[in-house]
């Protein structure tokens, strides 16, 4: 498929992906929804208002999704209108589009709706009412629980059954690009002295978690579970995701009710949302799939090919560094359970779900070394530090000035690509506190 | 203080509590803002399109907060707001009114504005953006700890320090009075034969759980905390709370990240804030406040009397039951931490809290045998049944049909009470699920 739009090949947003973001123009404060082409963004919104969306019948009584400042009215609208909204989209983008006179030959609207990337801004693309954070990458889960337990003990007796979770905080959500400050907390200086006695200090283990995690467009009512043939229809797609956890104070803190402060400070994801249709051609399959005969029915899947073909990196690049050193390459496949088992295992008991809920995998780990989706991982517990690109600088864990950047794309083919653009943070230093400590 | 309405003098709502909700009067679909006091809810959009608030200069600019359908706006207005509505509202009902004009003489604006509270639904008083579950019930904390890990280890290391907590699921918050569908998912049918291999089905061990929790009413930034001296004026008010848990669910799926589906199909609040300001003549030391010179200076507060003398109170009806049966009985000031140190160490990583935020308490239980608020220590973790009122009908845990209700009040005055109302469910039956088990 090629577009009457130049779109550089090794673009992550192709005319075969058409991902859904929130944009403002620069400029502008005025948040409107946007898709990513190349290296441009459309405003849906100044699109719809110029009759764009003339020749699809199915979205002229919903037209005043584009005019909200989230996907969540959009999202809720149920995928056969997500899939026909792409492809109409896709069909005004095409070098023969039959819409010619939509966007392609309509110059007064081509310059003011479709706006470079450089010039705008991103923000969150869903107001997120649940963020629930998943632990479904094997390799990671077997890799911290060796640590923290041993080979014999890895992995708990539940692992294998369910997708083990837990409710994370959706509030501290940001978009790529938001500074992430050093959080403080209470950390254990001597875990092996006792009594044991923490002491406040800024996060001495700041890591990162290489995440994927979808986005929800359709609800259940509360006490209805999504049956697992019926979960998929309820994912919009998916984003990248930087997973921020404070290790040391993840340690002290997570007995026996999890994770908390640990996580609660930042959450990054990737502004542009990938569509669930966009990633079908790269299904494939994860881990064990032949185990799924021996899951409890309600979450067997029909198909074996529940995971995705997702190419995903970690860039690390130091403050004054200048090159980035690419500390992890691997692949969505490494995931025990889909975001469909997701869905069905989170709303068995009832529980609703909403327009805008945020499912995160779990971080992703491969099993050699590189691929590890966390500095926990690869330092082997901080104790064997990676070398950066320039020779010298050493890391175990993240420091003031570090820029990590996820990413994440999909094919194989030139002009093909279907990405996820960058999931950036960098490390600011903690508060000042002006108590003693 | 007296009225010139006529208001009950055991009235949970009396003229000394003022607590604010989200009503709509029988017949209507429309939610507004209200206040109880005594048998009655005034709609506060009605007053105030009445003029009713044209004595409150503070007010004027923010009327429209009496517009929306949840309290949100108007608990972002800040505490020195809230008190002055409430003091105002106090005013207007008390017998020797300056304002008789407004309502108490007003005929028409009575009426209309002023409905029996058994004409009215109450709805979730707040939109939840995220629901934050602590543990800071000492002696629930130790019970079920010894019922875990026996008395030697009953406590984590951690808990002392801090007040512990995992975040929670806001979608599935409802308001007393919404039934509750009782939850099926994985449970381990003998949780000591190996390998462990769960089942799937209904929950068999369905608890409750007794909470006070409380609204936060102003944010703070992303990478801000909140000091502890300020803490407490980020918070609106205290709810009633009934954390139903499944514990059967819970003992398999918790390990390693905390409670997850066990907690996520419902939790049952009370309609009517009670404003922080009405609980001010009923600070109380809490749990061992002596303590706090040992604590990290970040939680430490300057008073000793951080918790409230508020008086709880569970009973359980079984289906075709005649009378409830007063199951326990215990006080708000079994608590290690407050709700200010909650509020302190939640934003202490400079996680954001946002209006309408809902922080729970933790079970809160006494020392003494009919003080506890779960099930679970009650029964001795489903070894002891206990026996209803009837003399024959025995429960380890809830059975379909069963309607629990918690009540709380502080003030032992006729007349001036300052309640919380009933925060009530009843369990339904599980869903019926077609695959086999």
């Amino acid at each position: 498929m090629a577009s009457w739009l130049t779109i550089p090949p090794k673009s992550h947003f192709s005319l075969a992906n058409i991902p859904f973001g929130i944009i403002s123009a620069n400029g502008s404060t005025t948040k409107v929804p946007a898709i990513a082409i190349g290296d441009y963004a459309l405003d849906l919104s100044a699109f719809a208002r110029a009759q764009g969306f003339s020749q699809l019948p199915a979205i002229q009584p919903h037209l005043n999704v584009f005019n909200q400042t989230t996907l969540n009215d959009f999202a809720a609208l149920g995928r056969p209108i997500h899939r026909q909204v792409r492809e109409y989209l896709q069909a005004v983008f095409k070098a023969d589009t039959p819409y010619a006179a939509l966007l392609k030959d309509n110059e007064s609207l081509r310059s003011s709706a479709l706006i470079p990337l450089s010039n705008v801004t991103n923000h969150l693309p869903m107001q997120i009412g649940d963020y629930t954070d998943f632990y479904a990458g094997l390799n990671h889960a077997y890799n911290v629980g060796v640590l923290f337990r041993g080979p014999d003990n890895a992995l708990q007796p539940n692992y294998t059954h369910l997708p083990v979770g837990y409710h994370g905080r959706a509030s501290s959500v940001v978009v790529s690009g938001t500074p992430i400050v050093r959080p403080s907390g209470q950390i254990l200086a001597n875990p092996t002295a006792t009594p044991k006695v923490p002491l406040f200090s800024p996060c001495k283990k700041l890591d990162i978690e290489l995440e994927l995690a979808a986005f929800v467009s359709t609800s259940n009512k509360l006490g209805q579970p999504v049956s697992i043939d019926e979960a998929e229809d309820h994912i919009f797609g998916l984003v990248l995701m930087n997973d921020w956890s404070a290790r040391d104070i993840q340690a002290w803190e997570y007995v026996p009710l999890g994770p908390f402060n640990a996580k609660n400070f930042a959450t990054t994801i990737t502004p542009w949302v990938v569509l669930i249709d966009a990633l079908e051609p790269f299904r494939a399959e994860g881990l064990e799939p032949g185990s799924r005969d021996t899951l409890l029915p309600y979450l067997r899947e029909k198909r074996a090919d529940n995971s995705y073909n997702i190419r995903l990196e970690v860039d690390l690049k130091h403050a004054g560094g200048e090159v980035p050193t690419r500390i992890s390459t691997t692949n969505a496949t490494n995931l025990l359970f889909s975001f469909t088992q997701m869905v069905a295992h989170h709303t068995i008991t009832g529980c609703n779900l909403r327009p805008g809920d945020l499912l995160g995998s779990g971080t992703i780990s491969g099993k050699e070394s590189g691929s590890q989706g966390s500095l926990l991982e690869q330092t082997n517990g901080g104790k064997e530090p990676i070398t950066l690109a320039d020779g010298t600088t050493k890391r175990v864990f993240l420091e003031d000035g570090d820029e990590v950047t996820l990413r994440a794309v999909a094919g194989s083919v030139d002009g093909q690509y279907v990405g996820f653009g960058n999931c950036v943070g960098r490390i600011e230093p903690a508060v000042q506190f002006s108590f003693s400590k």
